[in-house]
């Protein structure tokens, strides 16, 4: 390849910071790659700095610091958060997504990729702050988010599961109660989490508040401490939940009726 | 803003184009976005177009017709994709992460952002000419790389259950043999899925492949075409497996002895 032109250099570290949200890149890293003088890359960088935040595509930052360089975060801002969910509320809402018994079908929302990334960079932006080591979640629907959360992160993912398995290796069982009143078990290996790490717990749906206070005791056990709550979907009743501090993107109201209408609404702190 | 330039434009575009694998955007969306003539963006397009050649950054591809426009496939070459894999077969070879009874542990593999979707990517590349409307995974380890898979194919994500769920709505449930002989069941929400569309299966492990089996006889039932199996980790024994056709990214020998050992290494068709 010939010389290496600026606009090539800067698409080429938008793509690769891009692909590794929240991983600190050494400015070393692109000099080497491109070739080019640390005080070119920084202008790069700054000119991306600019763009990011023209065009309200995340934000690349400059790290100081003996362990400094520079990183990308696929923050959102508000506008665009509530703009978002809200469209995604009105697809959600009416008659024909509720369930018998007052659920709601939104599995195919849960693992669309455009709409999960989205979902998951909404809650990363509310947690960078907070430096979770890792996200945590219970198995299964809200995997897709937890994971695009953990991936804005730049941290692992862990699932818990409703039971041990052999390929998880030993593990620490908990019982807690569901939101139906059942005692239900869960499990987590015991190679899946380190002492006094920081656990952000990210899940699909929190109604009585359960399987949530499930997870913060399963961390009580690893002597981890959990740095917040997220969810995808929250309903408006109970409006005490047995856990505190969460955040869910949208709250669920399901009127009786026939046929009953589900009501989306985005939650107070989009708005 | 001022006049925005060909480097913040073609950075922009990168990043829009990566967030999205594999959709088609028209010119036109740049054209009104950056304020700039159809002619410039076509050149920046192509500029583009060398930049991700030069530094196997994955294709951007001019996509002609009436449907046609510019898109981003998050492409992995065979060389990049080897290197990787050796490197993750290294980690997951030894003693240490082999447990009781033969198996592995490599649940954190499965669920580390960047180790996760370079695996989504690379199968991804396999089966991007086989065009699936989705990908099909089981419940729950396969999910994060089935849903990196997805996303970098640019389709939605289908998690089927071991049991039906209340808030999926009615359902299909087949039984069939599982790895160790048991009867088990397979649900999957009639929504999730429509007829004559064709579904990629990707799991984590595929030892005898009674699980992908019950996957293929699933589809069956939903009147999908199956147009591949992808699966991170194979087992070298039985050789002779329930399905055929499968790739897989790593082939598993555990060795009797004391202490047992893994052997890990890549697939055939990585070499």
């Amino acid at each position: 390849m010939d010389k290496i032109r600026r606009n090539e250099r800067m698409s080429a570290m938008m793509k690769i910071l891009a692909a590794s949200p929240n991983r600190i890149f050494t400015l070393n890293n692109f000099c080497e790659l491109f070739g080019t003088a640390k005080s070119t890359m920084s202008e790069d960088v700054e000119l991306l700095r600019g763009m990011t935040e023209a065009f309200d595509l995340g934000r690349v930052e400059t790290v100081t610091g003996a362990a400094g360089g520079v990183r990308y975060r696929p923050t959102v801002s508000r506008d665009k958060a509530r703009e978002y969910i809200l469209s995604l509320c009105e697809k959600l809402s009416g008659t024909e997504r509720v369930l018998p018994g007052g659920f709601l079908y939104y599995s195919d929302i849960l693992s669309t990729p455009d709409i999960v990334h989205f979902m998951g960079e909404i809650l990363a932006t509310q947690y960078y702050d907070s430096e979770p080591d890792f996200v945590l979640t219970m198995e299964t629907k809200g995997i897709p988010v937890a994971f695009a959360t953990a991936d804005a992160l730049g941290v692992p993912l862990v699932i818990a599961r409703h039971s041990s398995k052999v390929y998880e290796g030993s593990a620490v069982n908990i019982n807690y109660v569901s939101g139906s009143g059942s005692i239900e078990t869960m499990s987590l290996s015991r190679r899946a989490v380190q002492e006094n790490q920081r656990a952000l717990i990210v899940d699909d749906f929190l109604r009585g508040g359960g399987t949530a206070r499930g997870m913060v005791e399963l961390m009580r056990e690893f002597k981890v401490s959990v740095t917040g709550m997220a969810f995808v979907m929250a309903t408006a009743s109970p409006e005490k939940k047995r856990v505190s501090g969460e955040k869910a993107l949208m709250t669920l109201t399901v009127t009786d009726g026939e046929p009953a209408e589900a009501r989306v609404t985005p939650s107070d702190w989009l708005l």
